[in-house]
């Protein structure tokens, strides 16, 4: 199986992306998460888009078209998300063969501050909504003073973080394998 | 008096772009607007930040700041902000010299269906929030069906959205003076 | 298939009742849908809840666990959920025995004036995540203007609306499937 | 100066409560805060309003229109707001007399949770938006793990509690002078 994964945030040491990974640890027996650079898409602008997809948002779609899965992991900006996150999503969305729909979806998020980002997931979600995207509604998982749960090399050393991810990786695997079956029904019929 | 205006969406032809143009001529006697073009913003990211605010960036941050107040008419994308109007605002809100903090915002959005953005203002209002932005509470504008109410130069032909601007600019003169006379106030203690 | 129905408004002639009976017209082939009368539930208290659950709210929780499913036809008052309909919730949600889990929600709305509830639906979706009932996506039902798509006798006479409500049911007869499909694996594993 | 007190909970050793008498006791020197009681409001329902406002509704407007100030503490239920707080406001919403309309408020949470409410602030600031009231933006005051935070007498333990409670009342005294400030001028012009 393999799984998309989407970090909120640009910067190198990005606690989001360490998150990412831990997450893909969990899964490891199971799937592989690649990591998606989506730093090269433009800013979402109807007139650019009137002259096809770019590119950049092209390799996004068909990452998340072929993919089993999307993991998203993302720090709150401002109570919400993040705009570039929004403006990747922005181009995904368009379009009749859009690649989120029935897409199985996760949400993670670790902020430094204590509330680990308990503001932008609902906002996410309702982005998502729009999508027609599966989006697991439990365990969430939010991950506050990260700086404290995460070392230099960006290995999480928290256990109950650990078990927190893992017991949502464990949820998102059975909710893949029943938005698979749902999937190949509807195929069939 | 001087209003920046920022325009949600970066197309050509936007409805948004013609409803900040109708609530600076409701405005005309007592301020003028003008737009900012921020779609030069590079994407944020907190490395790119360590190395110094962007040129794009510090012009927008001077230009909100050097304005009596600020004028925000977005389009609603996924049911919520635009990612690069998200991205702008994601980049004035950070440092301690934030140009946001107590400076009068308005909010309007068109939208081509019959929501007239009915879903992103609350978005907006909270991140603004963060911004410790004045922000005006009443009267809501939401332009639905904003095809049948502006023309092919750009000119609104529909009464009832010129009253409602009209009356939502009357109410946001009268709130950026308060603010205004708060400040001085601030100023003076 | 029975499904329960729960009416946001406690007014008689309300027009969220008018659509849960349109919503059991579209669904009469496949389902009954009968309206529970949740007015005799009590403010939450934890002091109250102490002493056990009150036998109103035990017949609300006892409706929805025997239910195959809940619809919610809602009103949106203050930009948000009414407060009795959250009041029921804040009961049913109590508990180790929560009858919301897993169990299928659609949610419609109306309103008299334009927008159709556009603001209520996600204030009550992110409470039913809380509860973590499998909410049906899409479609959505905004039903604005509804004073002139009923009539005097609660009869939809808004061809649009009954397709829009045709359209959800007809998503929501094939989610309770699959959603009773995956509780029998849950139980067999 | 007399600010009237709202509790979002019903139970009587309430944490929120407890936070409400700390933030009374913050503002001692200028103003006086009384909770008012509103457990005796009836469901919110349009048939029972024809027949007139209910005494308990009445004494809950008259409450608010006689102070010069509201303070409202609140546990989250669900993600939001408390259902029978919601009521309350529902009715207090309602009419032309409009007794939150410019009214200065501000908003506290408490939850024995990490979270101390980070979700039902913003739900409840939407709802005040409808109402027009001038609700204090910043600071926010969020006040997770509760249990640790008061003693046995509801007395707060924890100083770096009783200091947010302090900047955000410091904040709320000159927030309600200004709108007192702004009421006069109004009442003039």
């Amino acid at each position: 199986m393999n799984v998309i994964g989407l970090c909120g945030s640009l910067r190198g040491q990005s606690f989001n992306r360490m998150l990412l990974q831990l997450a893909g640890q969990c899964l490891q027996a199971a799937a592989s998460v690649v990591e998606h650079d989506w730093s090269a898409i433009p800013p979402f602008n109807a007139d650019l888009m009137a002259k096809g997809m770019p590119s950049s948002v092209r390799a996004l779609r068909e990452g998340i078209r072929s993919a089993d899965a999307v993991l998203i992991a993302t720090p709150e900006y401002n109570f919400s998300i993040p705009g570039m996150l929004k403006n990747a999503l922005d181009w995904v969305s368009r379009g009749s063969d859009q690649p989120l729909l029935h897409k199985p979806v996760a949400i993670l998020s670790a902020s430094t501050g204590p509330l680990g980002g308990a503001r932008v997931q609902y906002d996410l979600r309702k982005v998502l909504l729009f999508t027609n995207a599966a989006v697991l509604s439990k365990p969430e998982v939010f991950v506050g003073q990260a700086a404290d749960k995460f070392d230099d090399h960006g290995k999480c050393t928290d256990q109950a973080t650990r078990e927190f991810v893992q017991a949502q990786m464990h949820a998102f695997l059975e909710y893949i394998r029943w938005q698979q079956v749902q999937r190949m029904a509807r195929a069939t019929v």
